[in-house]
């Protein structure tokens, strides 16, 4: 699907970067609406979704394949002819005409759609590795896979703490290992460990999670991240715990520029992404509209 | 799928408001995160969705039939045993716990999702104005302070029928203008006006009912809708551009009331629809763990 980055315009109405959920629902309406646009992504679309053993809340299709819808979505694209185009962004100027600039390459667009999903910049040693194998990031989606097991959270924000509560319904023993400071607010089943993960370690799946002077024994870790800060991305963009802060028409702080997916907040649930992406796609063709008729 | 109102509970965490696309994802979500919610909805959900010939950007199902997706839909709610109660609301008062009022039957609720769709109609000349002051949604709650009193009930659906025949017992005088082709089976007593409503007429209250060549004196208008326009149902939320004023959470200006799909305005889109109702089950939780812990 990716394509020559020679083949990329100087200049096009929509950019579109990122290729998870959010980008390629973005894409698709953006095809439908006739728009000249580019969808710009990485060489391997959402490996958050490839390694989900099961999508339990993809309405209309119950417990399917993260890695077959991820095939049914990229098959999608392909059938409508919207190509993928393998293009790291490293910096975005303010417009319009945004510039957007790669390591070897820059192009201007009048819109642009940020779905740059949440970032895994720090990973713990063993947590790539482990991805799908007891790692997750959605407790939601994969947390009923872990009935009457021992799980740990690791969570750079309150947010793990609902997550955790969930849990504690479900599992044997949930440990919650904090990155911050605030107070906690947890059932009183869940056992508090203030550690610094070492390391979550495995042969096929996950055994333990390494805090270095204790080994837990778990069967799953969820890490719940803050989301990479994304005004280094451009400059000027208002954020809002952690996240790209939008309103309902997924507009952000800067005009012509939107944001949808995961890069827009919890809940980090595929269905809100898609939902995003389209809802995007659309505000941004009335955009571009108004732009064209001042 | 639809279960005896008998077996309506009193009080629920969670009331969901609609069974078109928002509602059931927001459903979906609040199984998988086991709360105690109650699905009201229609006889026959999303109509709409059944009448569309081909979707083109459920992504990953390309050009699927709209009826084909709405029975997926359905069997994906019945695969995780949710039940869809037909329940048509008529009134909802702020809580916490709302009180949200039926025909026959009233519930409570810690907290709502609206996923009401967008009313085909619009609302009549003078109909927000004299709201609870002669007219109303429900014959069965206000039908008998209009003891020997002229009424006007305009359907848009069968259900009116029923509701005429029980005023016709009540009141001196009942006119009924169907908004429907099909056959009636009314009281003898019941006078049917074959006419468009220009609107609702009264300084204090309702007086009159005028049809343009034709004004009935009345003191009372029923109007039976398949959907109540959303500003009727709970008073006091705040609307933008005809739609339910939401923020990027789904948060309406109500605390504890949150709205999905297209009653929070455009796109009208089935993936905006999910997106939103799965995103509102899961703040509409959020909000549910504060209020436990406070």
């Amino acid at each position: 699907m990716s394509e020559d980055l020679n083949s990329i315009k100087n200049h096009y109405e929509l950019a579109i970067v990122g290729c998870g959920p959010a980008g390629m629902a973005a894409a698709l309406n953006a095809k439908i609406r006739k728009r000249d646009f580019i969808l710009l992504g990485s060489e391997f679309c959402s490996p958050k979704l490839s390694k989900a053993p099961h999508i339990e809340n993809w309405l209309g299709f119950p417990e399917i394949g993260g890695e077959e819808l991820r095939q049914r979505f990229l098959e999608h694209l392909k059938k409508r002819e919207i190509s993928i185009m393998s293009f790291r962004v490293n910096n975005i100027y303010p417009g319009p005409p945004f510039t957007i600039m790669g390591k070897d390459k820059s192009l201007e667009a009048d819109a642009v759609i940020l779905a740059t999903g949440v970032s895994a910049n720090k990973l713990f040693p063993g947590e790539s590795e482990l991805l799908g194998k007891g790692v997750g990031y959605c407790v939601t989606c994969d947390g009923p896979l872990y009935k009457n097991k021992n799980v740990a959270i690791v969570s750079y924000s309150k947010e793990g703490e609902d997550e955790a509560n969930f849990m504690a319904d479900i599992c044997a023993k949930v440990y919650y290992i904090p990155y911050y400071s605030d107070a906690l607010r947890l059932d009183h089943r869940i056992e508090v460990k203030k550690s610094n993960v070492k390391g979550i370690v495995g042969t096929q799946n996950v055994e333990r999670l390494d805090l270095g002077e204790e080994q837990l024994t778990v069967d799953g870790v969820f890490i719940i991240r803050e989301i990479l800060p994304a005004e280094q991305l451009i400059s000027g963009l208002d954020m809002e715990e952690g996240a790209i802060k939008v309103n309902h028409k997924l507009e952000t702080s800067i005009s012509g520029l939107f944001a949808a997916g995961d890069c827009t907040g919890q809940p980090y649930q595929l269905i809100k992404a898609a939902g995003e992406g389209g809802t995007a796609a659309l505000q941004a063709v009335k955009y571009l509209d108004n732009l064209k008729s001042t």
